[in-house]
């Protein structure tokens, strides 16, 4: 565990990161976050993050604890004091501390709070060599997804059934059967003629960061490609499938629940599409 | 504010009441809650609440942070160290500590914080006499409301949005039209024909303890009481309607919407439902 975090404008000894017990992230889920991936020194698609942050602190009219630019500095700030250059930092942001009432409090500040972890590999060569399994299960959760809130309950228990049906990863249904999402990662298949899917966004999914990259990768690369939802019945019927998300970029799904996707090996557009966001990442990502 | 908290094992001033940043309390909502009201200086329905709340962590499969009945003691330690004899104890547990990963962490220890609040009184005497407004708002939430997570987020926005309104609370209705709850308590209407009706309790709204009481009260009252699902529609009918929660006991409700509940005065059998809690509370709760 890195060595520093940032908690409300003093950087301090992880040990002693604390926040009051009346935060109201800590009593009523009331704050948002992002992860920013950090590779080769560089934050992965770090403006996508911080406009999505924007955008998740004005839908719950959250106010930002300190300006965008010295959010970014103190970011580097933390990446630098505890030597990360391949890993990811942490950030969340909540409507402060104030006696605990449901409606928001007159008097709060928001709170602001960093930590960063290092990585090795973002994935094992295992993952990446036979790719994983995901299962499905009903999505139970709010509808207001669209919003990276801290309220994250119910992809807690998605992700404790994945695990313990030995899984990378639930996907979750919607009431009609089709895929919404993973529970931390957006959800892509390769249709039978060749076609990449994902699907749309709106108050039903997260909008990846990572997601919106990679359309944009696809469509530069020419890539068949429709933005949609997709039945269980077709994510089984798929050429390839793959999730997505800022920390796992493209990992291969070969198993989803008892069927095998494709010929059950990793397929090469979403490899393809690995390379390309890995590329533009080390590349393109601000330092 | 009280003087003291309980934090984990000690009792410490309450500006000094902290939690680590990685609490799953705090990144994930990863914990319950309960509120227990103290009149009396009894505690009212606490075994209820304890039930519940043995309830809520069976379903999140977090372990007790200690004995229910060092629970017991704990909480009479904080209430007697702050001298409350009238207000409200606030308990929380989560998972506990632990690296940020959304499965269940191997080895951590479930967190337990306690905090009291004084109360003068639980209505106002304006709230009493005229009654209270209560807005409908879509139910936009979890499927999973029968736990009293912290995960609150909508919660915090229908009140947010019902305070905007000039109103007390914020009735939640599913996609057909029925009332759920309200965001921090159950809904009750007394229909035209002087029937007690309040929504039965599934995995869409929270069992409230202070609801399970007035149903047993009306039920030895032998007040003729229908438990199942209610429209908007009905309820801007209804002769009566009120709400309940461990903090409000009954309070009576006489504007839904823009529409006048009743004679726009509150109703004679809230009236005796709440005189009868009291009563009950006053002389049934454990010391």
């Amino acid at each position: 565990m890195a060595r520093y975090a940032y908690v409300n404008g003093r950087f301090v000894p992880h040990g002693e990161a604390m926040v009051h017990v009346e935060d109201r992230g800590f009593q009523f889920a009331d704050g948002v976050y992002e992860v920013v991936t950090i590779i080769g020194g560089r934050l992965a698609d770090e403006q996508g993050h911080l406009d999505r942050l924007a955008r998740s602190l004005n839908e719950l009219r959250i106010a930002w604890p300190v300006a965008p630019h010295v959010l970014k500095l103190l970011m580097r700030r933390l990446i630098a004091r505890n030597h990360v250059t391949q890993g990811t930092i942490y950030l969340q942001i909540t409507r402060g501390v104030a006696p605990r009432d449901f409606k928001f409090p007159k008097h709060s500040r928001s709170s602001l709070v960093m930590t960063t972890k290092r990585a090795t590999a973002f994935a094992t060569p295992e993952q990446l060599e036979n790719g994983v399994k995901v299962i499905s299960i009903p999505d139970i959760r709010w509808l207001r997804r669209d919003i990276k809130s801290v309220a994250l309950l119910p992809q807690v228990l998605g992700k404790q059934q994945a695990v313990e049906a030995g899984a990378f990863e639930a996907w979750q249904l919607d009431p009609d059967g089709d895929v919404t999402e993973g529970c931390s990662s957006n959800a892509w298949i390769v249709t039978e003629d060749g076609t990449l899917v994902t699907r749309h966004a709106d108050n039903l999914i997260l909008n990846g960061v990572t997601r919106l990259s990679i359309i944009r990768l696809a469509r530069e690369a020419g890539i068949p490609f429709e933005e949609r939802a997709f039945s269980l019945e077709e994510a089984y019927r798929a050429r390839e499938a793959f999730v997505s998300s800022a920390s796992t970029f493209v990992m291969p799904v070969t198993r989803i629940d008892d069927r095998t996707v494709g010929n059950g090996k990793p397929g090469s557009l979403g490899e393809r599409l690995r390379q390309a966001y890995l590329e533009y990442a080390r590349t393109a990502g601000a330092s």
